[in-house]
């Protein structure tokens, strides 16, 4: 399971301050709680600042590159920022993220050949993001095929099924595991991740919805996620989860989490 | 989600002290509160005492049916048990076990016609548990198709993949979940049921596994089970399971379970 640290997002009051004062400081901390924790790539995103968002996020690409031994997901919309934090970054990072729209397919396309990325892959179109599961997984499929014929390993490419609010779209969390089942049967090698916090929007207790959600995500064949690696809660569900799913040889894994009291609620 | 009360079983230690005290009070208390925690059937097994087995049984089943509106699942591993607690029950209970070994069917069968009973069906023959996936499935796919054909309608067949410890056999819970999902998709109409705390056995932090468990086994599309229903954790889960994949019309039953602050953790 491969879990992407999503605490470096400026959407995330403390993030946006230590953007803002260039606090080195609070940004390493947070790398290394979140490796500490079990981050194996630290998501960075400075979207909320859109015009200083190139700025923030370079600044924080390049402290992480220097301060910490792991690689970035690098987190924008933007084809332009992506490309001047690769540049920095070097090979092996994470691109998050391209899609089958067709401008953005094309500019991140050869960003991530160049620099040898894994990319998280959205399931959407110019005509948006597809409610009905029919229309999600042709898009999703044609964007993993396209992915695959232009050169793109299939181990490098995560596919996103976007989950929708099942405050808004009962079916929403049906749908999205649904994706994930049908893509990691079609496409053997292909990983399918996501982000949590969407599945509860606009509901109560939304961290109980997003780590339950999570298991049943796994039981679909989720083998990446981006999520908070110090909420407690939610890495004991995650590491539970892979125990009862038989990816846990000799629950090593869950007796030393248990050892290191991580799984007490 | 059909949800069986499990706290009357005399291998709990306060279960068999009221029972051997025929302390009625005691049961009645602690039927009304599995009822108000969302049970809908109460199982009642006194299998611990196994000479009295039948005097305590009967007891708590004469004294749950006097005192209590609710249907019981009469759990015994003896069919002589089971006829004469069903005698007492009336219609519309539930029995647990029935299985594929020859003389258990050919002796609960008849019981179960009589007294319009569901049927917990244990995916077990006489060559006892089978640990690989392909026996348990011909094993659990002949039984049910055994009763069917012995007139027993889908709705009241409850197939019970039998877990194996993921301590023991690291995919225990994928096998039973894979059983899960084969027969809810072959045979419509009949449900799925298991109880929890077998994933788990020989791990520390079990309540964790098996309230984990629980999701992967709705999400492959379990809709019934055996469970402590004043775990509060384990409730919340399972609200939170039923939300995410969309059995919960408008959030309906989760919001009204944070009214009344039962998804606190």
């Amino acid at each position: 399971m491969l879990i992407i640290g999503e605490r470096l997002n400026t959407s995330r009051k403390q993030a946006a301050e230590a953007a803002e004062k260039f606090a080195a400081t609070f940004i390493k901390a947070e790398a290394e709680a979140q490796l500490q924790a079990g981050a194996h790539f630290l998501d960075v995103n400075a979207g909320t600042f859109a015009e200083r968002e190139m700025e923030y996020l370079l600044w924080m690409a390049k402290t992480l590159r220097a301060e910490v031994d792991a690689p970035l997901c690098i987190d924008s919309s933007d084809p332009v920022v992506i490309r001047e934090a690769l540049r920095i970054c070097g090979k092996g990072m994470m691109v998050n993220s391209i899609s089958a729209e067709k401008d953005t397919y094309a500019a991140v396309l050869p960003l991530i050949k160049e620099h040898e990325c894994k990319v998280v892959a959205l399931c959407m179109g110019d005509g948006g993001i597809p409610t009905e599961f029919e229309n999600k997984l042709e898009i999703g499929c044609e964007l993993v095929e396209t992915l695959l014929r232009d050169g793109i390993a299939a181990d490098d490419i995560y596919i996103d099924p976007l989950i929708m609010a099942v405050s808004t779209a009962q079916d929403g969390g049906v749908v999205a595991l649904r994706m994930i089942q049908e893509v990691r049967n079609r496409y053997p090698g292909v990983h399918a991740v996501c982000g949590l916090s969407n599945i509860s929007f606009g509901l109560p207790e939304r961290r109980l919805l997003n780590r339950i959600f999570l298991v049943a995500a796994m039981s679909a064949g989720l083998d990446a996620v981006i999520l908070d690696p110090l909420d407690k809660q939610m890495m004991a569900s995650l590491i539970a989860a892979k125990t009862v799913l038989g990816r846990d040889e000799y629950c090593s894994q869950y007796l030393a989490a248990f050892r290191a009291h991580k799984l007490e609620q």
